[in-house]
């Protein structure tokens, strides 16, 4: 099938399948199933199942998969066997929380640049990286052609920067200001929004 | 049908739906449809239909979703249509971003108390909320009847922190250390998880 034709929504559960793959590595477990795996997802298997057909055959009917050949795929699929760089723009405390986070090289992606509009903050360092000016931040996407960036400014700069990051190349923007971003057909956005988890969980509180 | 009978998946995405609504009434829309909402969301219209389906009659065949309406019955449905407390344990740099953070009195939520265990934080304020020594936190959680909490701490912490909630009343959970926390059944853990959503992203990017 080609990539195109696979539901969104399908994409969007392989991530959840892999991290749950990558924890049952932690665990030292070779073999997993559809079952095991719905268990511990709340997903029905009958959905892992179709979600994995996709993409080929995976496992073998009452054998179950192999965790690291599938999760190898997912990455695979997923095109996240290789490193991507990302721009993180906006260094204030979330930046600065995200610029320290450690889970995203083992993911498939590297903070590689960080850029503020504050001149304050500009030539300043974070762990290893320095901020870097918003005026420069088109040339180098450019020159180092990156593709994916994380948007961590107050909410009322977030649809001018992401217009600059587009204008410069970005195709995938991880948006953490609280605001809805409009970008062109062909670009994607990811919202990192907590209200949508709390309330997924108050659904199930009773007092 | 009785609230556990409804899978977790569709409860999942309600909020969802009750975000795309918001984003319709304050563009001042009165009506929708599930062909709408779905395009906006890259879900499909029947998907809504159905999972709409599991509450009630919301819409009239060829007029659409009253915008206002259903995004009440949403709210009360998920039981956002009240004000929850949260406490937010560990005030680094990321639990000072969402200590701050603006989004979540409009969805249900309040964050009312804040814990760290380091005592040069302790007795320092954040906004108007004063940070209280994690041990305290116990005795704070049960007097104040608080139901849900953000883990922001070191993942070597989280599990600790978690038990310790858990044990004081806490059932909903959302952590944003980068680890998986486990709880006994009965509580609900969600996950501020980035790598999820760039890998969603990588999938379509193609050099």
């Amino acid at each position: 099938m080609a990539r195109s034709d696979i539901p969104d929504i399908v994409i969007g559960r392989l991530p959840i399948y892999l991290r749950a793959l990558v924890r049952l590595q932690a665990e030292e477990r070779e073999i997993t199933s559809s079952h095991e795996l719905g268990e511990r997802l709340g997903i029905s298997s009958a959905q892992i199942r179709k979600d994995l057909s996709h993409f080929g055959e995976f496992g073998k009917q009452g054998t179950g998969y192999a965790v690291d050949t599938l999760a190898s795929e997912l990455q695979r699929i997923l095109n996240v066997d290789r490193e991507w760089q990302i721009a993180l723009v906006g260094v204030g405390d979330l930046g600065r929380a995200i610029a320290h986070y450690g889970g995203f090289t083992q993911r498939g992606f590297r903070i590689t640049q960080l850029f503020d509009g504050d001149p304050a903050k500009v030539g300043k360092r974070v762990g290893k990286l320095k901020i870097r000016d918003m005026a420069e931040m088109a040339d180098v996407l450019r020159e180092e052609n990156i593709r994916v960036a994380m948007i961590a400014t107050p909410a009322d700069h977030a649809q001018d920067v992401a217009d600059e990051l587009v204008a410069a190349g970005v195709r995938a923007i991880l948006n953490y200001a609280p605001i809805i971003i409009s970008v062109r057909k062909g670009v994607r956005v990811e919202y990192i929004d907590p209200g949508i988890h709390l309330q997924r969980m108050a659904y199930y509180l009773d007092d």
